[in-house]
């Protein structure tokens, strides 16, 4: 879809940081919204507020919450190429099929089978302790007996390779500044490569996060071709820290790192599709989307669990109001989207003819705390729509809209290529503290927030599935 | 010391919670101290000021931390019994000697020795998954094949004897409240043998703490005579939870839990003290201390590296200043402190007829984060001192005193029979989020904190050991 996958991979989900400086006056200002289309939107008031008061007040006060519970104590996480996610798929297929909603059905796709198996980190020089790791998606395993190697800490690239004539025969740790998910994630996805460039034996990165509670976190990490592949795995921030002091205090740093890691055959996996059909142009699409797979640990709860049942939750409360707007109201929990968007590819692969037919994709991947309103990747036309449209959440302090040259995860694929979208926008200070670690659950979730994103969701895909013009298509002028 | 033992093994650090609701304004309404105590406390103030510039912005900056810092790397955890809290101490005692303090020698006391050894808990139905376990201290281990058994989630004691009948052969899961670590901590304490009153195979209870990421808390537990002595341990918040949903959805739960914990025979250790001999009155004596073995998890650098570093870095402050007081300043480090204060009853036993002599006792033993004052026990004039003492702290903003029946967790042993003392009183909002835990890392302190801390606990150790006066010893009458 003309970008690059292995640029994505590394993205994932951290262009969402890279917002643009438009500020909403700017954009108010450049707008020119016919007097009628502000009051068609505007229209969609009493709708919107019966959508609200179901979610956070009525009849489907606490049924996100209530469902997504239910759904990750029945099968926790969920990783590609897992039973245990074939089994989620299932369910929410009988779900949403119970429920009467239109063209459900799954669509497969091969996606990576990358299993962890057991693996540890001893500290044995200069003192024994076992250090919390998590191998990284895609590493290869130790030998059965471990890696027995010295350590050598560096705080960059340029470090390692000022460092580069150390490197050889040992356990390259980076203890990389965390500043933004952005700058920090090169390190978990290039890491193992760069270090087995200098003659490294293993790579350990800190975990991607701004606080820890001794929390390692994985995450997706790629080898180049025709580098060595050398074992990749997490360590917690405490014990980065704690190696760089030793370090620097000039002590030998040995450890033994054992990891059964493999990289197993694809397998089959499904994306899953759900539609409340439109009345007039069914064949045009708003998606409400997430994804269903995780990492291996914790329960998968914020990420995506969050994000696919409040695309759950934005089809059952539209179909338990009766509301059916005149374009397919679709969602899509995308799968193996931890791989790097492996479902949302083959999709775009698949569907490829109907790309004009997506009038407008909203992914939510980024945590469902409460709610400010979104990010979104349109045009000027497009922005000024959606802050109308964000006016009929104020009930819920949800008006919020900015503009973001990339926003989603899996959607990324079609926004970067102009079909508008947008992204759930939320008061996401602590995603980092859960994503991909085994703190990952319900704990981070919580019901009234999942409510009040249950009613944006719904909302705005209604009001957008719904409006007399189909939602402008420009070239992003931010 | 007239506090039965068993009363105060349960309480430990909780008593800090429960402080009297004197406000400083109705002690000072009481104050009757006279003008020149006041104007001798206030003389000092060029004095505190040199202790607080030396600690915060002088030759003393940074000090604390960079000595716990090394300490706690080199050692990692001290569990009582173990090698490397005598390891420890013996560093600390080389130390005090090197740096020529009065009086540096260890005191001999027999201490339990608690070995974890490996241990897990897997959630077999109705589904898989692995939980994150500490066992308890004192607990007994489970057979090497484990024990396989359902489960019974309770949320009380009360609740408990309501399912009584249901308790037979179960593994009972507390998931009790954490309205405060009081309230709560009788769950740890006495779990084990209130489950197996009722038959059942081992005891877990959610985790000592308002807050996780996936972190269990280990403790101390105890067994009643009489009572089979099942195995027990910490489940995390999120597992209690998954664990009561999965209860409440009325699915069966069986989990297999493995524990080699073991308790071996008693083993020597050591408290440590040194000293900066009074000048006028060698034999009385200002003790500040705080405990320095630890449990077997993180590196034991806030429980109680923090108060351990605070106690040397205030006598090390006052040396390099050439403070000497007119009455002795004593640094004690506790061993043992885990398992009930076990150095601190064995100090008070060979020094029992020293006990006039002790003319204020400080322990810092719930964190060294941002100081706010001093929480003491002491009579009403005792109070007004040290509110004029405290004002002398005002640079540092740590001026706070509250009044409480029971301060410090080892000092509580001479506290409670009217010696005054007094324990750091800190924004200790997340100590729980570290407390006994493998978060318990020098992360959880700040070289700035560490700083301010020890200048107050250098101040007020000095101040009150070279007042004309004996810190009055009254009855506490708050």
């Amino acid at each position: 879809m003309g970008v690059h996958r292995n640029f994505i991979l590394l993205l994932t989900v951290t262009l969402t940081f890279v917002t643009c400086n438009v500020s909403n006056s700017k954009i108010e200002d450049a707008c020119n919204l016919s007097a009628e289309l502000k009051a068609e939107i505007a229209s969609y008031s009493s709708t919107v507020e019966k959508i609200i008061n179901a979610a956070v007040d009525g009849s489907f006060k606490g049924v996100t919450y209530q469902e997504l519970s239910l759904f990750v104590d029945t099968f926790g996480n969920r990783i590609a190429g897992s039973q245990n996610l074939e089994n989620a798929i299932d369910y929410m297929i009988d779900k949403y099929t119970a429920d009467g909603f239109d063209n459900v059905h799954g669509e497969e796709v091969q996606v990576p089978h990358w299993v962890r198996g057991s693996e540890s980190a001893i500290l044995v020089e200069p003192r024994n302790a076992t250090l919390s790791i998590l191998g990284l998606g895609t590493s290869v395993g130790t030998p059965p007996e471990g890696i027995l190697a010295e350590v050598l800490v560096v705080k960059s690239f340029d470090d390692l390779q000022s460092k580069a004539g150390q490197a050889k025969g040992k356990i390259v740790v980076y203890n990389e500044d965390f500043d933004s998910y952005f700058s920090a994630v090169v390190y978990r996805s290039n890491g193992a490569t760069e270090a087995a460039k200098v003659g490294a034996v293993a790579s350990l990165i800190r975990s991607m996060t701004d606080f820890s509670l001794n929390t390692p976190h994985t995450g997706l990490q790629s080898y180049e071709e025709n580098v060595t592949k050398i074992p990749g795995a997490a360590i917690t921030i405490e014990d980065a820290h704690l190696l760089q002091r030793l370090q620097d205090e000039g002590k030998t740093i040995k450890m033994l790192l054992k990891m059964e890691a493999q990289n197993l055959p694809d397998t089959t996996s499904r994306n899953l599709v759900a539609e409340i059909e439109g009345t007039e142009y069914p064949e045009k699409v708003v998606i409400v989307s997430g994804h269903i797979d995780s990492w291996d640990v914790g329960e998968g709860a914020m990420d995506d669990g969050g994000g696919v049942f409040i695309s759950w939750g934005a089809l059952a409360l539209l179909k338990s109001l009766g509301l059916k707007a005149k374009r397919t109201v679709r969602s899509i929990f995308w799968t193996a989207e931890e791989f790097g968007y492996v479902g949302a590819y083959q999709y775009a692969i698949d569907h490829a003819n109907e790309t004009d037919n997506l009038i407008f994709m909203m992914e939510s991947d980024f945590g469902t705390f409460n709610p400010i309103g979104l990010e979104y990747s349109a045009g000027t036309t497009g922005g000024c729509i959606l802050q109308e449209v964000m006016k009929l959440l104020a009930s819920i302090n949800a008006t919020g809209t900015r503009q973001s040259p990339a926003v989603g995860s899996d959607i990324e694929i079609w926004t970067s290529d102009g079909v508008p979208g947008a992204s759930l926008d939320t008061e996401s200070e602590k995603y980092f503290w859960y994503h991909h670690s085994n703190a990952d659950t319900l704990e981070a979730e919580s019901t009234d927030y999942l409510d009040k994103n249950t009613a944006l969701w719904a909302s705005v895909a209604y009001v957008l599935a719904d409006l007399s013009i189909d939602f402008p298509r420009e070239t992003t002028d931010g």
